[in-house]
């Protein structure tokens, strides 16, 4: 418990540094500027190795101020990472170990587990620090893709680690200042799932936006693109630092993943051979 | 020209029959009735082998009458086909020798090569046929799939397959009689492009709804459930008839699609063990 924790059940979660400021950090921020008080939130600070998305971020109302320096952000009460997955990674290796005691510490990247064997080996016992998964966003990348409201009601999965009820408690209060859902389970069963729910996703995407339609085709493909082919690519508009960051750091599920639907895509071109029945009791199957 | 042709410009459509009055018969059979005098359309009929799915796209307001009888169909100025893609080339086999001289006749199929070989096979000269395809429409099958509006400025392929001026000029009085754009490409040219940006993405669609999510998920599976999976799912709810038939009636294409997707997701994989940047660079060139 920090001192200034108004009451065992709501933790403060004080001065709040965000450290990337891109289209999640963006929208973490501006929901927590717009809790504020009600959250027990003072300040929330951004920082971003690119100083104008840092400003960028601000003008949208994501934060009070921008950190001049990644080093000020450890004076916060609370810090949240939200980077590319291995940025995270890096993050947690360099600043964990200068965290002080008391502080709260959560990241916000799509791939959990080597973010908390990061956390595991880098930040001492006495900073509670929690991984964190906000389910939410757009595939827009940069301060304005954040969108408004994104958060109310999404999933924001926290994945403790060790035994610290006082990192649980912090990240909750993150989850419910910023107006989304709490779910609380293992680093491996999250990775487990959403590379099959997110990352496979966004590997399709890009595959199917690389499909080239043909010799003299530009001129009508826009016409021909149906609401199915704009909704099957729509994640291949997604910032690609970040979508190579989780899909390299979740690699053994994503490949189990992409195994099975390399597998799945088989057992369809093999159907289509066999006749209009034959294919549509496999989809039918698959529906 | 038809005896009752009002001008060289705007052919009659008359009496209008379609035939499949499921989710895209539904579709357009609304916007024919709203269209009405002002398309010089008199009456708009319904003929489904189910005759409870023709009675509920009456009752959506897709026709004017249900007819008992298939080949009552006949007797109408103009004949719509709009059933999976291989029924309508059973129904060209079927009908089209017995069409009168003068009729015009469509289709709706997204696969136009099969069919436009069965209407010039079987249907006579003297019938103004053309090869059609509305690219609007919903995953829902069915009368109550049918979403009004959604053929307003969408894109209506005609597939001319035979000199005939007449079939052209009462293909695009249909076209613009529901508020679309009409297209004129050839059948193959359509098929190829279609191939890519329409039901690859249903395969593709299928292929992901049937990758398993692993044991011990179901109670966490629809928390962790992002946008993006459900974007590029939304095809599986599609009708697995109508999928399965214009997949097979399209299959060389379709073939060739899906080996160009299954190449880019193996370059996918691959470069997945290269790391973030690698792969980063892969998807930058992709998006």
């Amino acid at each position: 418990m920090t001192e200034a924790a108004p009451s065992a059940a709501e933790p403060r979660l004080g001065t709040v540094a965000i450290i990337g400021a891109g289209q999640v950090g963006t929208m973490l921020g501006c929901a927590l500027v717009g809790a504020g008080a009600t959250a027990s939130i003072d300040e929330v600070t951004l920082f971003d190795r690119d100083a104008s998305v840092a400003r960028e971020s601000l003008s949208h109302g994501a934060g009070h101020r921008v950190l001049a320096r990644q080093l000020e952000a450890l004076e916060a009460d609370t810090v949240i990472l939200a980077a590319p997955v291995p940025a995270i990674v890096e993050l947690v290796d360099e600043l964990g170990p200068q965290l002080g005691p008391g502080t709260a510490l959560i990241d916000t990247g799509s791939a959990k587990r080597a973010v908390v064997d990061a956390m595991r080996r880098s930040v001492p016992a006495s900073v509670h620090a929690i991984g964190g998964h906000p389910m939410a966003g757009t595939e827009r990348p940069g301060p304005g893709g954040a969108r408004l409201g994104a958060l109310r009601d999404a999933t924001f999965v926290l994945t403790p680690f060790r035994p610290d009820p006082e990192a649980l408690s912090r990240g909750r209060a993150v989850v419910r200042a910023v107006g989304a859902s709490p779910l609380e389970i293992d680093a491996d069963l999250h990775d487990r799932v959403v590379a099959r729910t997110s990352h496979l996703p966004h590997v399709m995407a890009f595959a199917l936006a690389s499909v080239d339609l043909g010799a003299g085709t530009r001129d009508i493909a826009g016409a021909l693109t149906s609401t199915g082919y704009l909704s099957a690519t729509r994640l291949a508009g997604s910032d690609p630092d970040m979508v190579a960051g989780f899909l390299t750091a979740n690699s053994t599920e994503v490949r189990g993943a992409l195994h099975d639907l390399l597998d799945a895509l088989t057992r369809l071109g093999a159907a289509l051979e066999q006749g209009p029945h034959v294919l549509a009791e496999l989809l039918r199957a698959h529906s």
